[in-house]
């Protein structure tokens, strides 16, 4: 239901007010005044651990920059300033079909990928394609709130099942499949994080991958594969996609050039069958992703995308580890009261628990006066659960800065006894 | 309802086929197989009047590529290349709001600014903010199909208005509203293109704009004013715009970088009292605009927007005048078959209504074989009628292609006697 809005600011004119208390009855209902996502985290804070934000040293601007003069100098630079395919640049679509090919041994064309506005954007267009008002979507608990932003907009009901050290639990998600089905409201799309998984940043398995796909065809729903992260992999042995795990069309794969290349670019690709993505497209209604900024993707993915990931791959390790080593540290001796957490194989953050005896609003408030920001796990919970989590990015800050960093938030948990 | 996916092509194996045909009942009722909108045009034409596309020989390319080396290599250089504001890059709505007051006299601060991937994406935005399944959105017919698109997904009852010279009919406007009224289904949303309408060229008048602002306050409806070209005015005075008319709230504006410094940017951008900006940026789910290209386009207006935009004009009105002079020479001395025009006093785009006698269907046929692409006139009326008429787009070709094209074009006309 539409919410009231806001009164206007002191010095508005009555007139205004009214005219503004007019439109209230006119307001849609999935147009609520919620606050926009924000992927910028809290960048007042010293230790900003908040938002997914890439290392802002690796950025290769240097290398950006002379890729958009030979660009805009080139044949292409009216082009590149111009209207062009709705679906992304086709270059940019060709040298993502490369990528995935070498690095995934995965086989797709140039027309089974659809260039969207970032991943979020990908999220949001896929899950309107599926989710009418009232349908059941599957989350995982924790989740991404960019995929539960637009599941909730559509006014979808929201399940949860829970994560284990394993990724899903595939006999939760079972059960609920099973219960939505006799009760006559069959799950129609499960939205999975299958690589260190944001935030919890854990690894689904592979027998439970497979698990997944089967269940999608016994129960017949969409599975929404979001792969943010699986390319920044430190340790341990990449996994197959459920999309590379599934037949064609029951795996639609949301991927992005945000954490490899830059956010800023707002370049993120959805991978699906041509028939779906037709759908998909025509649910776009933004003119086109841009033509200037895919074509400087598609440049540099052909140039420098594979040595980029090794670099960033080295870089993101570093950070990780900065980051456990100062929480460790900080704990030395007070075993009590630490955190539990994972040590992801990858990505870009870290989940912790805290103990029963801690109070996370007063670790909040602790964290804050020394000047540490980051995102309460309450944000990771479709119902709003969750307060006894915190997650930590360790991809903006430097590693002495993590190590810091990992320090202070020590700190703060040991203040903060019940 | 969702159709039929299209079957696979040959070579799909048939466990393929089945995936997909089993994804058939899962598709939104939004997701419907429509082909996407393209803003490309016929590229294959040589004479290619079908897009809004900017002129390309006057885009700012070497401009473009100094700013992007600059703002890389200086200080903001990380930041356009992450996540930034939800609501667009603060120093490009600070720019877009000084503008607005250098150009119109137009009080709005930079928080009254929300910046999208383009109008088309703005338009989808505002639309979704107002708009529920079964609602009554009323359009100008003919109107743009940027604007209709995101009505018709949202699943409006489209109504049309009529136009005449001095843009839309506002006694038409004032019955069809009395008329929704009195059955109960009250406009929520009327979409207008007050300035070198699209497709039709005409203005709307001042006392009627003034009439609209007066109906939406009587019927309480929202307006969403679409000034895509007004800074692109060749002849005649700029009037205000309905947004400065209407008291705060009773108006959203749409607006667009695209046709003044480059569509390849998709940046648009929204005006409305920030209690409603609110409510659109929390629908938008894209990540937020570019920071990179906001930043490009922050630089580029400071630096260059008005002495650009008295190029551009310039630049349109010499190829107005090039294709108006092309039809005048290709049918002299046969003015029976003559299409009616209004001349427009600017923006991109010249529509030809076609004698009773001519056969549309031929012309498109006699217009293609002679390598010109144009948009028929049923693409501009949300019942699909209009037939009769022909949308031109000066903007791309050269002055002599443009007196190539007319003549051509009537060529075609001449040959297409029913």
């Amino acid at each position: 239901m539409p919410t009231t809005l806001e009164r206007p600011a002191a010095g508005t004119t009555p007139a205004a007010e009214d005219a503004l208390a007019a439109l209230d009855p006119l307001f849609s209902r999935i147009a609520p005044a919620l606050p926009p996502v924000q992927f910028t985290g809290s960048t007042a804070a010293r230790y900003n651990m908040g938002a997914g934000q890439p290392d802002p040293v690796s950025l290769p601007r240097d290398e950006l920059a002379r890729i958009v003069s030979d660009l805009l100098h080139s044949d292409e630079g009216p082009t590149a300033l111009m209207y062009g395919d709705a679906a992304g640049f086709l270059g940019l679509r060709e040298a993502l079909a490369k990528k995935l090919k070498r690095g995934e041994h995965l086989d797709v064309s140039a027309d089974e990928i659809l260039i969207v506005n970032g991943s979020n954007h990908g999220l949001a267009v896929v899950s309107m394609a599926f989710v009418n008002p009232g349908d059941v979507a599957i989350v995982e608990a924790p989740t991404f709130m960019g995929g539960l932003r637009p599941l909730r907009q559509l006014q979808a009901r929201i399940e949860m099942v829970p994560l284990d050290d394993q990724g899903v639990r595939v006999d939760a998600l079972e059960g609920q499949l099973r219960a939505l089905r006799s009760a006559g409201t069959p799950a129609k799309l499960f939205y999975t994080i299958p690589n260190f998984h944001n935030p919890a940043g854990v690894d689904l398995a592979l027998d439970r991958r497979k698990r997944v796909v089967e269940l999608a065809e016994e129960f017949n729903f969409v599975i929404l594969e979001d792969d943010a992260y699986g390319e920044l992999r430190f340790t341990g042995t990449a996994m197959p996609s459920l999309y590379s795990l599934a037949p064609k069309g029951r795996v639609i794969r949301s991927a992005t050039l945000s954490k490899i290349l830059a956010a800023g670019l707002r370049i993120g690709y959805v991978t699906a069958p041509k028939e779906v993505l037709a759908r998909l497209n025509s649910l776009k209604l933004d003119g086109g992703a841009s033509p200037f900024t895919n074509r400087v993707a598609a440049r540099w993915l052909e140039a420098s995308h594979d040595r980029h990931v090794r670099h960033l791959i080295d870089i993101y390790r570093g950070k990780r580890d900065a980051l456990i080593r100062g929480l460790e540290q900080g704990f030395a001796g007070q075993e009590d009261l630490k955190p539990a957490w994972h040590v992801p194989d990858g990505g870009f953050f870290l989940w912790l628990k805290l103990p029963p005896n801690v109070d996370p609003a007063k670790v909040a408030m602790e964290a804050g006066e020394r000047g540490v920001g980051y995102v309460p796990g309450t944000a990771f919970f479709s119902d709003g659960s969750g307060s006894e989590y915190v997650r930590l990015a360790w991809s903006m800050l430097s590693e002495p800065d993590l190590v810091a960093a990992g320090g202070l938030v020590a700190e703060a948990i040991k203040r903060s006894l019940r």
